[in-house]
């Protein structure tokens, strides 16, 4: 049996502008800081110690992982961090507005950019102002693998070869992992996880700082897993689920 | 050629209290945070790029360098954590007033505690309130690696083979490496690079917060070394010889 322990970071400056985000990389919001923070509190009072952190190249997850970390009193514990964590990268849309983005493009459009699995949003071009295309963090990295826009299944297709490789290994040596990372790598990984189609993964939402634990299988199958708080979760998903409207 | 940077945590709570802190997890004072903050600009304005980061396993040194790498928005960096970068283990010392300690014992023995090459503080009892005897980050190391107390010598020992294991061979890949951690764990890595002897270490105190660049040779011999605030590098080796005074 094995430990999984995800975390979405928490509200992000753009969370609160109302901003497509994906691979721009914005700050945490001080309500923000202030989950990461409690998510690590609620580490600590479910008496679950990860033994290894994951986490995105994304400050928003890495600055969750710190602050929760340090609330936990965990900071010293080895952290891992990868590409392949990050959030969606949301194409042209990066940077736009999502409530104008809806007007400009219709109700349709939008869920379908934002929900559908495998539409994704226009690619953003190398010379526009939120590209990565010159990022120092990404320049190890193969042009063909360097997203220009993705979908839900491009996230799950770059994100698996991370869980095989570097996560099932640890599990496999008995260790409690913890990710931290985004909204559509975290729901791609739990799509994974529960065998959930690509018709209903639309309509899972994963709420921001608080952690989403899984007791795993032998076979890496979820045997039970739940919010370490599930009013708050409850509440929360119903909010993300209200985004843009 | 090859780049090392060196970068001692700021200012810890006890360092204002004046207590012997050692392998006590204590945590930054507010000025010792802004000062891992100004580090990090330093980096960034004199162009010092890391690829790779390293820390002890203390609170201090990790958050410093994580206020560092926020600053020089570098958060995304690869980061490696050992015990053998801790602080030097202050033994029975740990926990207690620096000026008491050298009223009680005298210049002398104060001097030698603090100072002597070879001559460890008294072991600490591992029932000392300050004893990590328990500390479950230590727990995956053999009894026989974890110290009760600790000279210079004694952390010279214990650092070397990460320098030569971990480090080394990153430096020997073309990386430039940040190693973030602590005032004589720092001060035994110097002492080798620079080939400093047993007797002259006494008198090598380094800053907290200013980063010391190194170029290297193929050798990982020092070609030039220098602090990225020479002034402030300065004065603060003059404040840190007074401590205890």
């Amino acid at each position: 049996m094995a430990t999984l322990v995800l975390l979405r970071h928490g509200e992000s400056e753009w969370n609160v502008k109302g901003l497509f985000t994906g691979w721009v990389d914005v700050n945490l919001s001080a309500a923000g800081e202030e989950e990461a923070a409690r998510g690590g509190r609620l580490l600590l009072e479910a008496g679950v110690r990860p033994d290894v952190v994951h986490t995105s190249l994304l400050t928003r997850a890495i600055r969750t992982a710190n602050l929760a970390l340090e609330a936990a009193d965990l900071l010293w514990l080895p952290v891992e961090r990868s590409w392949r964590l990050n959030e969606r990268h949301y194409g042209a849309l990066q940077g736009k507005d999502k409530a104008q983005t809806r007007a400009e493009f219709g109700d349709e459009q939008f869920m379908l950019w934002r929900r559908s699995y495998d539409t994704p949003p226009p690619p953003i071009a190398d010379d526009d102002e939120f590209s990565q295309f010159a990022d120092v963090r990404y320049a190890g990295l193969p042009k063909e693998l360097r997203p220009k826009t993705e979908c839900l299944k491009d996230v799950v297709d770059r994100m698996l070869p991370y869980w095989y490789d570097s996560i099932v290994p640890q599990l496999a040596a008995g260790k409690t992992v913890l990710v931290v990372a985004h909204g559509n790598s975290l729901r791609a990984l739990v799509k994974h996880l529960d065998g959930i189609s690509d018709a209903d993964i639309a309509g899972l939402n994963i709420p921001t700082g608080i952690p989403l634990r899984y007791e795993l299988d032998a076979d890496y199958k979820p045997v039970s897993s739940g919010y370490l708080d599930p009013e708050a979760a409850a509440a929360a998903i119903e909010a993300v689920a209200n985004q843009g409207k």
